[in-house]
């Protein structure tokens, strides 16, 4: 519930100047207050509340019991590349995948976690940059690309890489690392490597929502360096757990180093609730003669939200003279056994009816969304989370409607 | 304890590289294997095993459950400059260092929570580098310095700072950051800011050993930007859990933004744990009338361990012709209103005796230390952790006590 009072929203929406009020940080439910026509609604950031409701129902089969003595030292698997990294972690991340079947965790590949994939991000870029080259090497993204990965590259103007800008465009006869977000982030299309050029490209590819309820898993990825977040998998962001998979030990070894340099490790409390949560949802599946409806299971509860959501976004869209959105093709998905279309985490919105500011039209709604420069594209492009409470999202597609039918209204 | 099974110990020896196979890593207990006059011991890494029978004793008092659905968000109090932090855990941390007296956390300060002091100190100097400087400030401590200060300033070859050497001869006429550890790792001193030129200089104190357990608390500091780990405050290393007090609430900001680039936030089921262990600590010393004894009050009883150890050392080095250690001058502390000397968490051995490389020295012990060039000093010296589990201080003790008395035997 966003209670700002401020009569103007600040300039930059940003994670740190919205206050969400909701829920209480030690996890306990605060009063709801249904939002009123005059709050502001925060779809900036994924704040991943939409799968909350799963969460209440499964809490007490998801709880952990730490005591005083438990995970204390610095170390984990000291017979592992990532040191840090808890056994019963790595485990559970393999079972996942092996359940999923989005990514191949066999024998070849080395696990590495982070402090999310934000972190991870970073130690790839660290591992894949020459560390004998005089020059820093090239980041691309193809455009709209997620709209923190340029600063993360430029914040500490690293002689090791540097921002590189659209992947699409990049011409230079240089080695250079792609980071493919797939889907993408914030357009929801499936993404492969499309920089084209004489140098030699080593490719990160950010996985963090290629989860069946975001898109159809329509393929077991193999690639050199993918990174996951559990942020986007189930919603527990809090915890700031992600990981990578790796084929070249000595990149995943360099990432370990850097994560050392960084952080010495990862919250080991976090790591072992990881581990618990990912059992329950691998349990739920593998249940034999299991009478669980589908609503019990993770994946199938969460992908009827987003299709639900999705639903009701379109329909309103559809109606609507000021906005349009991409169509995702259907896809037959290996894990559901059934076809279907996307239903991405973000609505990447276009304005239409010579709105040339998606951003802040929203915003004189009382709607904080994020404009397509952050992307790197047009501003008629504005990016909007659907993962938020329904609360808010309802009250989104409210003002979406109304401002649509008083526009048409006008404009008759 | 140690299994390496390697003949030849690794060259440099690193966390990852050694096993110390205890405890096991969800923390539940190994049984314990007494090391072997063969066994290598690993007193490189300060690993705080010291205090884990208190911990023992105290665990259910300490424990937390975590439900399914409990800290899922990325935010925690948007209405506080570090955003991600738990008020839950500002309140312990304000409460412990009042009643610690080590630091003063009044209502001026902002405290920033981090992934360890580590990222807590890649955070301070991302903060305290000029945003417009063409040339990269110059970071520097006067030697013997932690060994890892340097490697976390170059990691990234960084444009904003660079690796500015011993604060003692630091002589340019340009800005500059002095780090200040104090107590000092490795060699347990009180330190001041040293450098002395004409440039401006701004001051990061690494108050990481600045508890009961280690030294005398003389005074509550109230410097412009302090850092502190619950790594080494309890021994909980594992949580990853680190703090800043910061005067400028713009440095704060700064410092919030740099953890938001590396890892959106800290975990927050570590916050919520910290919190806990920080109340049941506060609450044992603030109990009125409580009938504890003073094993069961945790600072007693850490100083009571490390005392303990550096006596038995000292007593051994003593009768030595091989080694020496520093006197640390005697000091009323305000908080055990006792005089006492320090019991620093490292012992920084100097070889004697025409024994010019220390580490090497003890590495023939198959004991594996940090040579004094980690430290930008004389490889005479090596830093031992006096951290480990007491199988492990004893077994060194053993080994040292008999090269020595080998030794004599062997010059007489």
């Amino acid at each position: 519930m966003v209670v700002l009072k401020a009569a103007s929203p600040p300039t930059v929406p940003s994670v740190n100047k919205i206050n969400n009020g909701y829920p209480c940080s030690n996890g306990t439910i605060k009063p709801l207050i249904t939002p009123s026509p005059s709050s502001f609604i925060n779809l900036d950031q994924g704040d991943p509340e939409v799968f909350r409701s799963y969460w209440r129902k499964k809490s007490e089969e998801c709880t952990v019991v730490i005591n005083g003595e438990d995970l204390m030292s610095y170390l984990s698997d000291t017979s592992n590349v990532c040191w840090f990294m808890l056994p019963e972690l790595r485990e559970a991340i393999q079972r996942l995948h092996r359940v999923v079947g989005n990514a191949s965790v066999g024998m070849d590949k080395h696990i590495v976690v982070g402090t999310g994939s934000t972190q991870l991000f970073q130690a790839a870029l660290f591992a894949l940059s020459p560390s004998d080259s005089p020059n820093p090497i090239n980041v691309v993204a193809a455009s709209p690309y997620y709209s923190e990965y340029q600063e993360e590259v430029e914040i500490l103007r690293s002689g090791l890489y540097r921002w590189g800008g659209d992947a699409r465009e990049y011409d230079k006869n240089e080695a250079y690392i792609e980071v493919v977000t797939a889907p993408n982030n914030p357009c929801g299309s499936i993404r492969r490597a499309v920089a084209n050029c004489e140098g030699e490209g080593k490719v990160i590819h950010d996985f963090a929502y290629y989860w069946p309820q975001y898109t159809p898993i329509t393929q077991q990825y193999d690639h050199d360096l993918m990174l996951f977040t559990f942020s986007k998998c189930t919603g527990h962001a809090g915890s700031r757990i992600g990981w990578a998979i790796v084929k070249d030990i000595e990149v995943a070894r360099k990432m370990t180093r850097f994560i050392q340099m960084s952080s010495i490790g990862v919250s080991k409390e976090s790591q072992i609730r990881v581990a618990k949560i990912i059992g329950v949802i691998c349990d739920s599946y593998q249940k034999i003669g299991s009478s669980l409806d589908s609503d019990e299971l993770f994946f199938e509860y969460s992908n009827r939200k987003m299709r639900e959501r999705w639903e009701k976004l379109r329909a309103i869209v559809e109606k609507s003279n000021l906005f349009s959105l991409a169509k995702y093709p259907k896809a037959y998905c290996t894990f559901t056994n059934n076809t279907s279309e996307s239903y991405p985490a973000f609505a990447w919105m276009k304005c239409k009816g010579g709105i040339e500011d998606c951003e802040s039209f929203l915003r004189n709604l009382k709607v904080f969304v994020r404009g397509g420069k952050r992307f790197g594209v047009d501003q008629k492009y504005a990016r909007v989370s659907l993962l938020s409470r329904d609360e808010m999202f309802n009250e989104f597609l409210t003002r979406i409607s109304n401002i649509t039918s008083d526009r048409k209204y006008k404009l008759n």
